[in-house]
């Protein structure tokens, strides 16, 4: 951290056992500048993905980070979280008894907007939650868009989801939100679960963490641990796939996945399939190009710059 | 102005030939307190919006009454806005020239917040555009909820619609908004086509207008026949309907509109319907009452009432 | 009957109290030469609907009127009865114990096509349920296109709806059969609930009927009586509405309604207004014309014309 | 054929280049017994598809099979065929001149009917076009239900479409024909994208074809060959899909399949996935199981059992 060269991100999440490995890829990596984090209602209600993601920063220590509690819902429907998913707490599984700092008076909407505004080059925001807040920004601040870089996301599919059979979570939790972002004229990169679903968690993986010697890589093992139960019994899954880190990972090096410039909509009158990203991949549609989706991943690489940073977290 | 049992509101609109005259009523009626005006991309894109209102304002010698620009777009879809019935400046047809004061430096949105917070008791607000600032308000400051009285909108209809044959205006620019407020728990109140739709500017309203003898009477008189001659080639309309004032009218005096409490669910995905208020008359959904919806209108009273405020004016 | 110049009709019907007097309009009448009655679930279940117009046809003496059950349910949803309108078995109120004749063995929309092509000059049709037979009609055997002068339906409306806020009975039923109805290039005229409602069965028009001093008479009345209850208590009407024999009155006599060429849409994908019939009366959607719709009613001369049937059926 | 033990089957088809070989393949197999083929408008227009039809049947030499054409066009929307795929005449690639014989004077849904009412045992219908005839006939003849064993359809996926991002071409195609078949309570099976995509005609493929030293396998090699032209140009295919006759091949040998019963719904309502197949693999819906879904595919077996039957037909 601290470093010239450094890329400067503000992560929007809802911690999630996933977003968890995310900040703390965010803090671990040199390469970024993490200017704040601010949290949204998803996996778990605002009260609990907020207090999730000031135990992280205070469990890697970095304290300094300014933490903002931002939308308790999202912009247009009703909010259902992902307890089945990710547990009572948005983290159950490690012992995460820390003592925290405080969240900002302020609202993750408006730290978002002084952090960029305050800061002397473009920065670059990774949403690894439903994209309530990057969508409030947008549209109660455009005043922003010039100093805004890019919007990673974690969200949404090429093809199948994890909520319902077209849709992924974030997305389906606030699918208008989704919209605005994709229209919004930004660079976008959109990180789906056609590639984070290579990306699993194995019993080697789980036991490199434990095996690094610390409460932190203890803390990710129990994560990966309870991730994995809650995956296998819903989904089938043997190992649990590892989706946030991914969308911090391809902006340390982007040369860890392979993305397609190509239009993406996100279907909003549905009866089932409310909340799915339509990617169309062979321009059938006659649509311009809005995102950049994410076709494939080095996982090998990822897993290494993952460990690499948890290990010099601590 | 100024009265101590006076009503405190705020005024969120796009002019528009009838939110000028709601302008105006709220000036000149002595039993409310205009806390301030916020205006919104509608009847005309948002610069257009607020320089209309703020000629208004100075036309009517309020000009401490604070002005601020809120959302220059609707929440979700695009801006169409109704240059075929308001003209290329949304005020089309009087003499508008006056010098003008300047909008606040905040976002109409905050100017709300602000104002809310910082009167002693709640406030009334009162929409006349589209509602994209009140929903960005509830979105973005939950913490306002407690210090608003009500909203009161001039928007949808219980029956046809003005925009499409089921959809009117103000709800069709941005049905999501609607669907917001109408679902904030705040007691709602809609003013819909089927009942401004009985308070026609006729020939004899518009002399009364001219013939009061002052700037302001002409400028009435000449914003409703520039109204009338868009009404009669769009709609086949014989006279022109005054929509907005009503909404202000009916917190002046309750008694000039009848309303029943009833469930309104704002049509969000239909391929000829999106936007359409569906009003629940005769309780057949089984939902519940979120909403009092005015079903009828003392007409003269109504016009009594605006004149008397536009003669007070000056 | 019988009458050379009679214009040779077929009715599908779903009896249901106001179906009855549209058939014994269509009996009564010399205007007309009832080729056929065809049948379709709807008001009540198709078994019970095929009994009543089998027992309406037995109370007329028109036993040569050859009668088909058609389709038991929607093209693609599901059957919902209007049981709370129209009672348990769709004609609840009067006593109509009569022998009756038997359903003809082949299906409603066979029964159509056999008369249609068997008639020497174009046959039109009359609806007064959903439009699932002619909608079949149309799609399985559209070499009848050619040999149906028009289609009358009772159906939607231009405003409000009696089973949703926007959707009448007829065309919520199965939304799907009227958009292929209306889409098919025959010529349409549609009768809905915008004209249906000012034809109201009055304390007057009911005692007119009883006072004609047949069984029949007294059939109505009690009919009219039943009907207006359910009318009172389900929309708070005064006196109930009588919608289904104006579709037979305007062939009768084109003069009894007003009609406007405009588009016509059906709403198919609403969550609120799904099957909301959207009639763009001010060509605000550049759609070609494609019905011609219904916006006006002699009362007066109807009633004489229903009441000159019932009594000529004796 | 012929054979006491063979399966009767009807197919339902829309030739069609992989429509061809699923004819062929049902001609060749003795284990089948092909009562009749009805063709319905979908890869091109219904006069193309039969005359395709009777082409196929007429090389094959199983010109005793009837054939009749059904629905030329979709139950509600309106037809777009896939030139760009299958070319003008729907099987463009091979020269087809060959004296055929004429289609039967009933309709395709008619002849459904009459060979499922007239066989001794239940019928298994194979669909490998839109279900618009298939459709039909449930909702016009119900009566025929009991005599279904059960409806295999090439159509939908589980994952992504080719017509839309979500779509496959046969249920976009006719979604509310595919809709009712879904919902008929008949046992279904889906061959999906998901598997054919895996079944690919490749080089060694066209070759082992255009090796059987036939007309019919020149036929076939040619037919493969213009597709692998359009499916590279279109999707960037190495090598095309065989779609349709998968559905054959699993009722000749239940073992090339793997299925699981789970639910399946069409989307109706999307304004981007329109017609797609919304499959619920794991069961998150609480919805109850309406088909088996074809979820592997044994690709080696299948090819052998396709070689064979072209090499019996000759
Ligand atoms: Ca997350
Ligand atoms: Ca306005
Ligand atoms: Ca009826
Ligand atoms: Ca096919």
């Amino acid at each position: 951290m601290g470093d010239v060269a450094a890329v400067p991100v503000i992560i929007d999440c809802d911690p999630g056992h996933d977003d968890a490995l995310a900040l703390l890829l965010a803090v671990g990596d040199p390469r970024l500048r993490l200017l704040g984090v601010t949290t949204v209602a998803g996996n778990q209600t605002l009260a609990k993905t907020t207090s999730n993601a000031l135990k992280i920063l205070a469990l890697a220590g970095a304290i300094d980070v300014p933490v903002a509690a931002g939308c308790d819902r999202p912009l247009v429907g009703e909010l259902t979280v992902a307890g089945d998913i990710h547990g009572e707490s948005g983290l159950d599984g490690p012992d995460l008894d820390v003592p925290v700092g405080e969240a900002a008076g302020v609202h993750g909407v408006e730290l978002m907007r002084r952090l960029i505004l305050g800061y002397g080059e473009p920065v670059t925001l990774i949403a690894t939650g439903p994209l309530t807040n990057v969508a409030l920004l947008l549209r109660r601040h455009p005043e922003v868009l010039p100093y805004v870089r890019r919007v990673v996301f974690m969200g949404g599919s090429t093809d199948r989801g994890n909520t319902t059979p077209y849709g992924e979570f974030n997305i389906v939790t606030d699918p208008e939100a989704a919209d605005i972002v994709l229209r919004s004229g930004l660079p976008v990169t959109m990180i789906g679960l056609n590639v984070t679903h290579q990306a699993l968690a194995t019993t080697q993986i789980i036991e490199e963490f434990r095996g690094m010697g610390t409460r932190l890589g203890v803390i990710c093992a129990d994560l990966m641990t309870f991730f994995a139960s809650t995956y296998r019994r819903v989904f089938g899954f043997e190992h649990p796939p590892v989706h946030d880190p991914i969308a911090v990972a391809c902006v340390i090096d982007p040369s860890i996945i392979v993305t397609v410039a190509v239009p993406v909509a996100v279907e909003l009158v549905g009866a089932y399939t409310k909340g799915a990203t339509v990617v169309d991949l062979h321009g059938r549609s006659g649509a311009v190009a809005n995102a950049d989706v994410a076709v494939g991943i080095e996982v090998e690489a990822f897993w290494r710059l993952l460990m690499a940073a948890v290990r010099r977290v601590g």
